[in-house]
C-alpha cells in the first residue's frame, strides 16, 4: 500500500497536473465511463462536525475509491486546518487498497482545477478582466488557477468582508497583474470572468450586474440552500455543470430549477464541451455559467496524479499490508 | 496514522475480542449512541465486482469512520481472497485519518462474533446440540464463535454440496465435540441452536422442520433477495436483529415483512437485550430468531479493537501523514 503523505502533496502536484487530471475525468463522465456515487454526509453530533464520502469509479483509468473526511469547525483552534480529508484509491482488478493519500490541499487545487477549466473552455479568448466574489482560504487557490487561463491584466475584488481582500491581492501581484477591490456593480460591470468561492446562503451577485459575455464560475454552492448568484442570471445564461445531478439538488442551479427559470435538460455537462460534442460558447454575448459542485471523481483523479508523480520520483511510502 | 496490515491481525485478535467489541456497540445501537450511516453499494462494471461502503459514528467510543472494499469474483484464480475489505478509522474530535487496517479477517470474526453474542444471549441455557447451514469460508468462523457460547455436544451440519462439510467436521474435532452430517428434517428435529451461513437466494429450513425452543441466528442474507429459512418461521418466531432497518430491507426478515407475516415494530434490537431494556429470550417452548446483517459499526468496533491491541504490544506501522 503507497501512502502519500499530506505534507508530501505540496512538492508533487501542481495546478496543472490537477487541470489536466480533472478535465480527463470530467470528459469521462460525459463519456459515461466514470460516475460518481451517492454521496454520504452525515452531521456525527460530535464536535459540530460533518463526516462524509464523495466516491466513484472511472472505467477509463481504473480509478476506484473514495474521499472521506469532512468539516471540523474546532480545528482551527488546535492549530488544524477545519476542512479535513483522505483519500484512498483502489485496486479496481482486486479490491485492494493501493494508496491513502493527503487529501487538504488535493481538494483545493481540484475544486481550482474545475473553474480554471471552465474558463478556459466557456470564457471569451480576449477576456482581460476577472473578478472574484468571496477571499476566504480557497479563493487563492481558484484566482491562481484561473490566472493561467487567460492572459488576465486585472483582477477585481469583493468580499463581504473587505479586509480579507489583501488575500487576492497578493495572488495578483505574484503574477504581476493589476488589483482593485470594487463593489459588485462594478466587478460586474468590468469582469470578463467571474469566479464565486463564498459559503453564501443568499444571492450576492445579482442578474442585472451582469454584462453580455460574461463567464461565471460558481464554485461555493455545494449544499441545498446555498446561493451565490441570482437565480435569474442563470435563466438568462448558458449553464454548464460539472455533474448535472448534483447542479440541480445541491449546486447553484437548484434555486433556478426549483423556480422553474430552467429545466435540468437545460444544463450541460463540462466534459461534453472537453469531448467536442456540445461547442460550448455559441457568441460573443452568451453569458456562460459554471456550477462547480465538486464531485468524488475529481478527488480520485488528483489523488491518483499524486501517487503517480510520487512513484515516478520516487518518494512514496510503500507500507506492507 | 497507525496501519494495522490484514497479516497482523490474525496474531492480534481474538474471537472473544471481537464478540467484547461487536456487543458493545449493538448496545451503543440501541441506546441510540452509535449509528449507522447508509451504506453504498455499486456493481461498478469491471471485474463483475461488487464495491462500496459501511460506515459510522460510536459517540460511546468515538469510534468513526468505515469499511470499504466489496466482492471480487475474478480473485479466488489470482490467489487473492474475494472479498477484500479495509477498515478506515477517524479521530472524532479532528477528523484526520487515525488508522488502516486490514479487513478480511476481521469482516469473518466480527460476522461470527454476532452470531455467537444471539446464542449467548437467546439460546436455551441448556443447548447442547448445535446444526450448522451452509459450509463455506464463513461457517468455520461462525461455528468456532457458537461452540464458546454453551457446552455444546453435538455438531449437525447440512449444505447443499455434502462434500465441504468436512469443514465444519475439522471445527468440532478441535473442540472435541461430535460431528454428524444430517439432512433438514433431522437438523431441525435435534438442534437446539442453528445457524444458517449460506448465500442462498430460497428458502432452505422450514418451519415445520424446527422444534419449538430452538434459537436460530440467520447470517446469510445481506441482499434484497437472499433467504434462507421460510418466511413463516418469523411469523411464528420472537425476531431480534442487528440494525432493523437493514434486517427489513436486506435481511432474512425482508420476506416476512413483505408477506404480512410480521411487522417491523415486532423486531427487537438485539442490543435492547444487552442493555437489558428487552428480556430476550421469555420461555423455553419459544422459537427466537435473530437476523444478522451486518453493520459498519461491527466493523469500525473490531478494527478499532485491533488498533488498541497493537499499540498495547507495539506492533502497530506509524506513517507520518
Amino acid at each position: 500500500m503507497i501512502i502519500v503523505p499530506e505534507a508530501a502533496i505540496a512538492g508533487l502536484v501542481t495546478a496543472a497536473d490537477c487541470y489536466d487530471a480533472v478535465e480527463k475525468v470530467f470528459a469521462s463522465m460525459a463519456k459515461r465511463s466514470a460516475y460518481n456515487f451517492p454521496v454520504i454526509r452525515e452531521a456525527i453530533g460530535h464536535a459540530d462536525a460533518l463526516y462524509g464520502f464523495k466516491s466513484g469509479f472511472d472505467r477509463d483509468s481504473l480509478t476506484l475509491g473514495l474521499k472521506s473526511g469532512g468539516f471540523w469547525p474546532g480545528n482551527m483552534a488546535r492549530g488544524l486546518t477545519n476542512h479535513q480529508s483522505t483519500v484512498f484509491l483502489f485496486e479496481a482488478d482486486t479490491g485492494r487498497c493501493r494508496a491513502v493519500v493527503g487529501g487538504n490541499l488535493l481538494t483545493a487545487l481540484r475544486t481550482a482545477a474545475a473553474s480554471a477549466i471552465s474558463i478556459q473552455r466557456l470564457a471569451r479568448k480576449d477576456a482581460r478582466t476577472i473578478g472574484m466574489i468571496g477571499a476566504g482560504h480557497q479563493s487563492a487557490f481558484q484566482l491562481r488557477a484561473a490566472l493561467d487561463q487567460r492572459p488576465f491584466e486585472k483582477v477585481l475584488g469583493w468580499n463581504v468582508d473587505p479586509s480579507m481582500l489583501g488575500r487576492l491581492e497578493e495572488v495578483a501581484a505574484e503574477r504581476g497583474v493589476a488589483f482593485e477591490a470594487v463593489d459588485l456593480d462594478r466587478l460586474g460591470a468590468r469582469s470578463d470572468v467571474i469566479v464565486t468561492i463564498t459559503s453564501s446562503f443568499a444571492p450576492i451577485l445579482e442578474a442585472a450586474q451582469v454584462r453580455p459575455g460574461t463567464h461565471i464560475a460558481c464554485m461555493g454552492t455545494d449544499t441545498k440552500g446555498k446561493q451565490e448568484v441570482e437565480a435569474a442570471l442563470l435563466g438568462k445564461a448558458s449553464v454548464f455543470a460539472d455533474e448535472i445531478a448534483q447542479s440541480v439538488s445541491i449546486g447553484e442551479a437548484q434555486h433556478a430549477v426549483a423556480a422553474g427559470l430552467i429545466d435540468v435538460g437545460d444544463i450541460v455537462e463540462i466534459g461534453a464541451v472537453i469531448n467536442g460534442d456540445h461547442p460550448g460558447r455559441t457568441s460573443a454575448e452568451e453569458i456562460t455559467i459554471f456550477d462547480g459542485t465538486g464531485v468524488g471523481l475529481q478527488d480520485l483523479a488528483v489523488a491518483s496524479a499524486a501517487v503517480s508523480l510520487a512513484l515516478e520520483r520516487g518518494i512514496t511510502v510503500e507500507v506492507a499490508f
